[in-house]
């Protein structure tokens, strides 16, 4: 269960409101790399865990922090419309370049659908998608998708400082980058409690049951004659269960033959799709009675 | 520029055709955590990469491969759906009844929009969405993306394999199944070439620009006394540059103190948002010329 | 059944064509708060609608009557977008900067896409949602949609209207936002008409079978020892079926306690998830035949 | 800020497991109707809120409620699924048609994507969408908004009510059920706060700029001689502003007529769109430098 | 401007009620290739028309008569749906695997969101998408856009009604089948109506400006020795402005070569990308005032 | 299965780059006339046929060769967005309003997601969706897909070769434009060789279970008397097989009649949905056991 206060984890502050930073904010709102999709991640994760409880418990914390990050980031949003509305009107009276210049840059739904409030959108004003939200049942996989969520929403909070002058919102932003690089340890430190042995995720699938010949080796593609090696073509594999090689891509399998298609899916006759006397006569059975 | 060959990479043999573990296999093509997602990912990260130009190769070359995954899946899709419809057909002229169980478990769509073919869409019919394609100009971030993709994925693939006793697709699962070990130490692989200094991500920003005061404090939001310690509430921290601590969420900022809103934004005069005189006196102005 | 003649509902006139105000106009055909939706939203309400008679004719008329403002968007659209694309071409000559000016708060796709035409699609190019349909199969919650539908309609419509000085732009919309007051009021006429004993809705679910000791209590969960008071803590409700109280948020539920994951999940071994070796064998003798 | 403890709202029992009804219950996660909807709907209204404050501060704390209500639903999915895929390995090994019975109903990305967990998703498999989350910078909009999601949302509970018999199930429902009473009558309240002259919504906007001939006329567009008459077609209005009444729909404004495309389009030539030579050439000097 | 009256088009029977087959009818609603993409598709081209005025008239006609399609189609979903949950609730009483059946194959959203009604969804209840809806400003284009949606539509009547036993059902399928015939003869004969200098499309770019040296060669990727001949790889090009050629696929542009990211961009230090210390310092100045 | 070198197919140069030329460019990769939506429709038409096999050759082939497509396209975006970070970052040390000009009609997510790098989204940053990829089962209905794929892919590169001026990019749509030139001849070629009889699709639906008495009329829904006629009113339809005729719209169903709710879907009471006592009695049974 969940309590507030009205308070902010963060102070907030915008010295000269920016509609066009406001834009930019939303991709760390409802943007695949913003907080929206790692609180509910971090959430679904708690709530699905079947074990061991302390990682349901550290999910739920963070969890919980994300949403206070969220609020964070639309308070900035809110103050960054600020007077924009005005602004704009005042400039609609003049000439359609300034118009253009005015709008451009700006997601006209802050004004239009959200009367200078936050969405739950990206920076193009491309809805949060509940798609982002994973959650697979397997702990290491899960802090994979946590990890890679963490560092993504970090290079995205990272660009943002570089956007800014505004010195509120450098403030307030790199308290987020901060916590971004606790959270990435976090989720870093749940893979080293694993221990060695997590990889190949799932580590619960028996290495004899997969296709042994070729769970080491890296398939080069490549027609021009050269291949990219590196630390992946040679040395133990870095799960320590195989020996890395480099194999030249060749097809094991034939070519693929499929049945000619039922009559029923309705090809054209030149696919071979021949409607048959008996099959219509029954129709029409049917049909008449 | 790519080349093709008409063999598929593995061989694909169903022995029993079954359109229930068609539509299962479509989350591995056009699912969150199927090959068309790996597919393009290591393609537009390959064509987007400013260097070091060996990780652009092999990055090119992995996504390849990774065309002929879906290939191999799109004809398992195929070769699971023969015979579906005549079979549909007949039953349903039986009763009510067994059209359901027949209809049971399908996705409808393999028959009236695909006509026994693959979609690019999951095992529920959700269309594949370009988001999911992780692109950052990190390549930390990306790589850490790239083992998540393959993470989910081989988990995925594991699934599939319990879920059918055909042994033609346990075999060819269990190829694909290899060869998302082999991805996953690939992309680990490039994170240990990048060395120990990867982390935080991205590294290249600051540390000094950052909070430093919470960059490494496990924030705990519960309520009731406990918290959830373990790796990441004490030593030193992964990536070596601080000392884990365990903090008790405070709220550091004040209430958000919003600006009234914009008259033009037309909110409720309610929320002290009154039409005033001029204003409309000017808009009627402008109406009437 | 459907009719249809040339003309359009009410005059539209774009005295000097704008562009971006094209892009804006977007959001009242395929935006969430748009005619598309509630064209659509009363269509199916009266295609699905299970009585009273009357209430389905309403429903067809309002229904029909929408299509209509769809037309006379998408002609303002097109008009707001003449000579656009010429225009452009001259400034796509000249330096970068204008250009960017010119595109600055354009929709790109009324040019790539639509050939300066309307699309399907919102101000900031995200496509219709067919999700945003609302016919539920109770009376009382579609009215309270439809309610909900034309209140963000009307607020949008009256942002429209305040940025633009076109006079005639002006004129269409000051006939859209009195059709707007009209559907508002004609929702809540039915409203009327259902009578005072329309609330909790559904009111066909027994209020016995609710539990009781919650329906009609705010509940805090706030943490600084203020709550939110007002008409929702005391005195009758709404519904005039119970009395609002205030209560502190308690959890009443217990800790989740879910089972271990079943292995053929495939979790990691450190979940607890250890293959056992009969399964192993029995998967090898369906495999081995 | 937010707070949490690791308790459930209410008890979540699940007498008897059901992989079926896990699924429907995703509607009331994932879906329009469901609790992540009405949960960010009122935390992004809260955050937005531009005064009165009381105003916010109840959303907010009625935001932070909804967060628990997701969680009492993502654990009922969770012990709905309890040991579905045991006993789905043990059909697997039978014939075909009980595999269909034994899918048939269920979400089968429970078990691949999510390993027996909740998701974000509806009970069609379809994700969460932020477009769904109104917060629209109107306070009366605002409200109708969630009154229609606390009505839809209880509709909702109330179909679940009747499709389950486990005892358990019924006790979480009827409880999630009186919630809904109590925030439908909550919002409810605000309106009546709100007072008399709420209508039109946004009641900011000067009545005599809307075309006030049409703002309380019912339009008819029925050609067979019937109309629909009713509360909306005579007497004062709803909201004590205009006299109802019945109109026959005519077109009042003319043909659109658009201008001919420019040639930049490239429609075809048929539609007059001719290249001429001089711009032609001028392209080809660009090119040729 | 629109009109209704209250009658179908043609007669909507449904002899015994079936919801699984309502399901499936959904796609003929609101899928790709469904009737309302056709409805809005050619109602917006209509609208969009920029000349000849004849074909704005004709496509304004058949977007209307498609209005009563869906119309025809939604009523044909409630009726299927009729009974259907009396029947569930005494299924639902019974042991778990009846109930599994009885669900198989349902939109389970049909009971919990739509109370027994039509959706704007496909057959999976994937939502409509406004993406679908095709109107490019040039006419030729659109006529094969519209003649593509006649054909695939065509095909999933034909699919439906094989599906169907249902006399009453498949008389209304033989009904919009036959439109479907008709439609795509319309469109094929305004093409025939453009004359053989249509393609290619759009015929208004000047033919030198294209490179000519690949405009009509079929260039083969395959390695494998062979390739596909047919019609597409000699005599004279079907617009009858080339020779078709057969060319083998030949890289004649060099390896792609990206600039280093800028720095702003933070990739990590080891992609060359090192902070610079007068940056540091003029971030620095800015924040400290 | 398939193969790469490094090489592009043909040359990408950028003379000058341009961050909004980028943005456009995002259409003819992840749009709806894009090459993603080619390339994938090729594949999975090819990896779906069931035959005639030199058809599914072909469709491999050119499917192939789009990918070659995205890829220069791809590197064409990360071209036109070199050195636009550095310049960015400039202008935000200067005023708001050069900022708002330098912001505008850029994909703010080519910097925040991408790190100046290509996406797999169309011009507005709406991601690229795979129901756009149409694979029907039905060769003729495909080819028809695949020309008008190509048409409004052709038309999208026309427009984009208009917007601008540096030669290298007209260089590069100059020979795509061509090879769309060459693809819809290649559909056309198909369409060709299939043969006169191939219309209407899917031909292999008996004509006479359609309703034949409107197979070949065009239906007017005109109201004013005028009707739009020309070559699909009179003389043999385009198919060979019928006589187009001219008729007026006219209901032959009658009105729709649906029976009432099922008390289970929780109406409203209002709707005839009465609770009644004995229903009430059994749920209680079964709660209290």
């Amino acid at each position: 269960m969940f309590y507030h206060d009205g308070k902010l984890q963060y102070n907030v502050r915008v010295d000269k409101p920016n509609p066009q930073f406001a834009k930019l904010l939303q991709q760390a709102i409802g943007g695949i790399e913003g907080e929206m999709r790692v609180c509910l991640q971090y959430l679904f994760q708690a709530w699905n865990s079947r074990g061991p409880k302390k990682y349901r418990d550290m999910l739920l914390e963070t969890g919980t922090e994300e949403i206070a990050h969220i609020e964070m980031l639309a308070t900035a949003v809110c103050l960054n419309l600020e007077g924009s509305s005005s602004a704009l009107k005042d400039e609609m009276a003049m000439s359609n370049p300034m118009v253009e210049a005015v709008m451009g840059g700006r997601d006209p739904r802050h004004i239009l659908s959200a009367g200078l409030g936050a969405m739950a959108s990206d920076a193009n004003g491309v809805p949060f998608n509940g798609s982002w939200v994973v959650s697979s049942g397997n702990i290491a996989a899960d802090m994979h998708a946590n990890v890679m969520a963490e560092a993504t929403g970090r290079v995205l909070a990272t660009r943002l400082y570089e956007m800014t002058d505004d010195a509120g919102m450098k403030d307030m932003l790199s308290f987020l980058i901060a916590r971004d690089t606790m959270h990435q340890n976090q989720w870093m430190a749940v893979l080293e409690e694993l221990g060695p042995d997590t990889h190949p995720i799932p580590n619960s699938f028996p290495a004899n049951l997969q296709n042994e010949n070729v769970a080491y080796s890296f398939i080069s593609t490549s027609m021009d004659g050269t291949t990219a090696s590196g630390r992946w073509t040679e040395g133990t594999s870095i799960d320590g269960k195989g020996i890395f090689t480099l194999e030249k891509a060749v097809p094991t399998g034939g070519e693929p033959m499929l049945a000619p298609a039922d009559k029923e899916i309705h090809g054209q006759i030149e696919q071979g799709v021949k409607p048959d006397a008996d099959f219509l006569d029954k129709v029409k059975d049917i049909i008449t009675g």
